[in-house]
């Protein structure tokens, strides 16, 4: 993977003088890590070795954790956590280990969620703010979605940065998507133009797994746990009957990483379709003929759709409505169905479909304990990096440790399941499908 | 309960003369059942005693067992085993419980597989038969579906009957619903007709609950369990966002046991919609209404609606065509999403509805363990009355004894949730719901 | 089952007269349920005829479920509520149904939970009240255990009543097992000396499902599955090594239904070993020859014994003591582990023995769907006996109805697993296990 | 982390000439991975710019995945599998995608699965050799343990290589701990002896993760997904009872990554001790003295032990025998649970203790999906090495890669939870324990 070039450095505050409370609370050497220590982007012996050579920049991320030095007075600290856009499993996980690390490490007493996302911040919706402190964390992991509550969509970034400055508030978490990181860089241009000391932090949430620079997003491996029993329910239903088929259609809106994953863990996927890669639906070398001698040598078949796969087909096609007058979702999963439907319908096949989809099973659910662990680290290093007042930052995964990624570095970009690498071929492999396309090129 | 009359007596093939081999394999005691032990219908003390008094019959089932003596030649005896009909969790656990009672207790060694429900005994779709013993059944429990596929729809009883003669089977364990019992008592008419010694036993098979005369049926209690999950994922849904509606869709087409039970398994329900139970959708004591008042109060709604509820809704409308030109199916569940949103539309109340279908993740699922304790007494017990000699019956539970129930007074009737019964009462107690009907008369 | 005679007549603490409240809160009938209601104790048809034939009486027990008229007053009425005990699945289900019922449908608003236990009457301990509400009780039936707490032990009795009467209850709900019901007993009795106006109704509880006239307790179907896992994973352990023997120890201390009814659930246990039935360890005919027979002859084995099985063994044994002097249980499944290994090891037979105690993973968990339906209507069951004035019963489940049970017909006596019944012949079939006793009678 | 120096180069059985089929197989281009694309060991930017600047070697290891030019006529090939050792969710995951790789990439058709580890090969033991294939390992993964089965200990490694020149085998797939790992680094010696042209292959299996150059094990995931579940039993256990004790015993030899990991996942836990880390059991500062403060304070604790944690404890003390006479196992989970509760008994408090041991339920479970993913990259992985000639290397995982570490390199040593590392750091950040030692050296 070529990097490219960005800037790697994280923004600060100001001086972070002040020494970290903790070597005291804990009494004991904690490990600090210092903002040189630092972790390559690119893991390629050979890259890196014509890099040095040509005594060209190394892009490298700051590592994440505890600095001996901090920057604010731990005493008199306010801080605001909140959470927003769709569900994610591992939600209050991270609530849970912000909470518990500012209170036990730094003795941060005043720590304030927002209700219902950005919404949250704005007067007139005329929600309230909850005190947040170890008694009301306690058992949150154990129940799914946000203890904060959330919404979609962008607020007024003024209004946000008043309400900050109203409540006097010293470090800001947000979790959130790419509208939310979106916001975040609004809110720190804001903060800066008003000469505030407010720190952002924002630890991105996708349940896709499609965050630039970051090599592994929370919620994900609980995502594809659940989604590999949906698969598994298709497989049992496909093989139940004569020509039967199970068709899931899994989250993944531009990255097919889920519908990917949960493929390789089943290994009894026929047919993987995702936003990355190309397919045409009809002709001789298409998925529908592909299907159809499947179905006749084998006698039943599954696949799995991400949701973002195939928006071409609906390109130009009129748009529905419901009863309501609601305009109807173009829905690949549905088109699919129809499509498989009508296809061996023409052909006069008797099949048996099954339509499985699970994304709101799945996004509600307590995370599993990987994910746990993972949302642990993540809180726990959002805390570590605005005690030392950095700000404009995300925390992320990177080689193997986490680390400290700019915004601008994430920000407006996705990570894609790469059409050449290992996952994909992969996929290729366990499922034996072919590219699927009537003309040569197969790659979108 | 008014249990009416109807015959209880189950047929039998010829005497049963022969001495069971159990007692020499199992080489103790082994608790034989008399036909004269039987089971009142009826559990009401006065009603019984006001029959006792009046001279009247006592309605009452045989009770299910090994008998001491039996009707067939174990050592030349032929067996066959049929699943039909949609999945349902349990299946396999019966095939393998009927396997290794006839291996094991009785010694049977033929033992045939029918491949793909009905569609197995007609030579023109060329299934193969799968020989059963207790190598090939010894971890089918642990997966889901069946192993011996089924299929829909009737086929030529004549037909049927023709190849239980070929393949010389003495008893045929027929595993489905409605259709399935039918088509037995078709099939048992059939043999009698020619004079075949060919013995027919049922189990019946329906994940709604709604087998009439039977108070459990195999499966439900897993059904419930899944149910449930779908219930607080849509429950951790709608207290994610303000106004959040969380929509589930669940089995039931006749008859709302599933919707009812789950909701009380969960208690965080606040509407259950089942087919026994009229509604209306808009007016001022509509469904639509009350869920306003609801969402307006409370800032969040559960609704579970059973797949045949509301179909008063589709009388009289237009059918709707997918693009291949197949007709939509009616939805209750897509219908009322549709409505709710066009109702808060109209009244520009901006809210977030989750719409959750988990129907094929729960009916291809593996029998959780008390569906499959009672798997294996149906399994047993079927094996008990056909070794017997009786006929024309199926394996059913009433008043925790397993018994004989004669087809003829189940076929064709469904049990339903009872609007006076406790079970309702119930459910109303703990979702706070009231009648959601305009006109004075609540009832269906 | 001969029933014997016992009293079935319910106390009460006086004349109900006032009107239920449900009718008015409900808008709607409520199916209110008269106390001329009964549940014929047997359902044996030829033994109701004969006794009524005889004009004799036939035991019944009185149908739970609300009436028309109560005794307290709602509005002033003040409720507590205790769990004593281990901890059992469903407890906070049992808490949970309770307060909602009595908030929702009684407007009760005066509810107090008692901390661990019956300690927690005692002012020594010093242990405070929490106040319950629909707000405290809302998430807690996903939590295992009990929000209460518990402990174990008697506490003084009049020291109960003081308290009772010093915090003015009317209702006192008692959730525990055998010691539990026979303070619960004896508290009534100090009650009715003191001539106060205090109903104790009990919900009993034991995972073992040993309560005499009940037909199953609450916790039971779920301690099932899980211990089924158990014995799935010794049997991998059994089956992953020449010579293999997983050993399960379950829970069961005077009878044997979860180490029964968990063998039926997998079927692929050989050996079941419990409390109601006796065997002898060596010689010719004794189990650990049976063991041997079927290791040499299927190269693995699976056993499972409840922790009440094989007591004779210990009987003249002399206590063992830890390293702090504390006397060492007499472990049942300890014990069995060292006989087998003892037994092959003198036989120079290398086996591989896998030893797995589940217990305290099963008691703490919370309740699966079908207990947690079971435990709201046990109880919502208890609250309307309570508010009918009725005392000195516990709520219990008998021909598929929820019935009264008075305490006198529980207490002290204990279900057993009969030797000659349905589900030990179920297990001695499914087991393929003798009797495993040198002498010839087999019965204990 | 300071990765010393070591061998790094993968030894070849011969130049790798044939063109690998997958190409041909696969209809598309299929990333092959070049000798030359290598993963630093090391991931820290200064020392990485250090050893340039020194001219240094960089350790790296060769990345894993299909090579353009195979030694294998894959047409003539034919390979073996062995599983060794204790179970460990995942095997059958890795038999299954070994199998199908082979297979479905390759069309190689003789694949032997070995019974019962390495007395498989030896012919005394009499064991029967598996053919694995496609239809063989379709359904395995479902199941837990191995299909192969195992065993522990050494076998003649002379005979076994006789073994395999008498079955022909080319390509030796083994799966196994470190003795595993010693036998089939002698294995190569005796082959190359011999001159034989037989690749060895194996892949890493300890579910305590302590392998060392190895990032994570195959079935970690899953043990510490369940070791989370026995915490949490013995959490609600813990608060049930005044002044309860869960004390949780999991798996961990020599390392304590399972007890680290679970414990951050709940971040319930109050004490985990590991082997890596020393403890004072008495004395002010010990671990009693810490619970007993923790049981004052906040009336409950929770403990999580590795097996392997304080063997110091037993250093000269008397073996203790059971009524057979075998010696008893050093077990320091049974001990802590005896000193604790003599802790207690002496200063007379009373406290409930708990134990649970889960081991056995987890070791031999079926993989989560994060596990099948990482179980199916693996078991792919080393079909592409084998092929390609490579012999006396294990698969492994690094820096996010699939690497091939040579044997030398990771036998004999193992990984350890570093006492400064993050991990760790982060157990005692969340369980606010401290060092437990009454000297002031707290490092083990």
């Amino acid at each position: 993977m070529d990097v490219g070039t960005f800037d790697t450095q994280i923004p600060v505050l100001g001086e972070a003088k002040i020494t970290s409370p903790i070597r005291k609370i804990k009494k004991r050497t904690f490990g600090f890590v210092s903002d040189d220590e630092r972790v390559p982007v690119d893991s390629d012996l050979h890259k890196l070795r014509e890099r040095f050579a040509k005594n060209m920049e190394i892009p490298s991320f700051e590592r994440a954790g505890p600095r001996e030095k901090i920057y604010f007075d731990t005493s008199k600290l306010r801080c605001a956590l909140v959470t927003c856009g769709g569900l994610c499993p591992g939600l209050n996980d991270i609530i849970r280990a912000i909470v518990l690390e500012l209170n036990h490490s730094y003795r941060v007493r005043n720590i304030y969620g927002i209700r219902h996302g950005l919404e949250g911040f704005i007067p007139e919706f005329g929600r309230d703010v909850v005190d947040l402190n170890p008694d009301v964390v306690v058992n949150i992991h154990e129940m799914g979605g946000t203890i904060l509550g959330s919404s979609r969509g962008p607020q007024d970034i003024e209004e946000i940065v008043d309400s900050l400055e109203r409540m006097n508030i010293g470090i800001l978490f947000m979790i959130g998507g790419d509208g939310t990181l979106l916001a975040a860089s609004k809110i720190t241009d804001a903060i800066l133009e008003r000469n505030l000391k407010i720190s952002v932090v924002a630890i991105p949430k996708t349940i896709d797994n499609d965050i630039h620079m970051v090599s592994r997003s929370f919620g994900f491996h609980t995502a594809v746990e659940i989604a590999t029993e949906a698969i598994k329910a298709a497989h049992n239903e496909a093989q139940g009957y004569p020509y039967g088929i199970g068709l899931i259609k899994l989250m993944g809106r531009y990255a097919g990483f889920i519908a990917a994953t949960a493929a390789l863990a089943r290994q009894d996927v026929n047919f993987v379709l995702i936003p990355e890669v190309d397919f045409d639906l009809k002709g001789e070398n298409g998925f529908l003929q592909a299907l159809e001698d499947r179905i006749l040598e084998r006698g039943h078949a599954v696949i799995v759709v991400a949701e973002g796969a195939g928006q071409k087909f609906f390109e130009g096609r009129e748009d529905e409505y419901d009863p309501s007058g609601n305009i109807r979702l173009k829905d690949i999963g549905l088109f699919l169905k129809d499509s498989v439907m009508g296809w061996f319908s023409e052909k006069d096949i008797d099949i048996t479909l099954k339509y499985i989809d699970p994304s709101y099973m799945i996004r509600s659910l307590p995370a599993n304990a990987s994910d746990r662990v993972y949302c642990g680290f993540l809180g726990r290093n959002a805390v570590h990096a605005g005690m030392a007042g950095k700000t404009r930052l995300l925390i992320g995964r990177w080689n193997e440790q986490f680390v400290h990624v700019p915004m601008s570095a994430s920000t407006g970009r996705r990570k894609k399941v790469d059409y050449d690498g290992r996952l994909w071929l992969s996929v290729m492999d366990v499922t034996g499908q072919g590219a699927m396309k009537n003309s040569p090129e197969a790659k979108s």
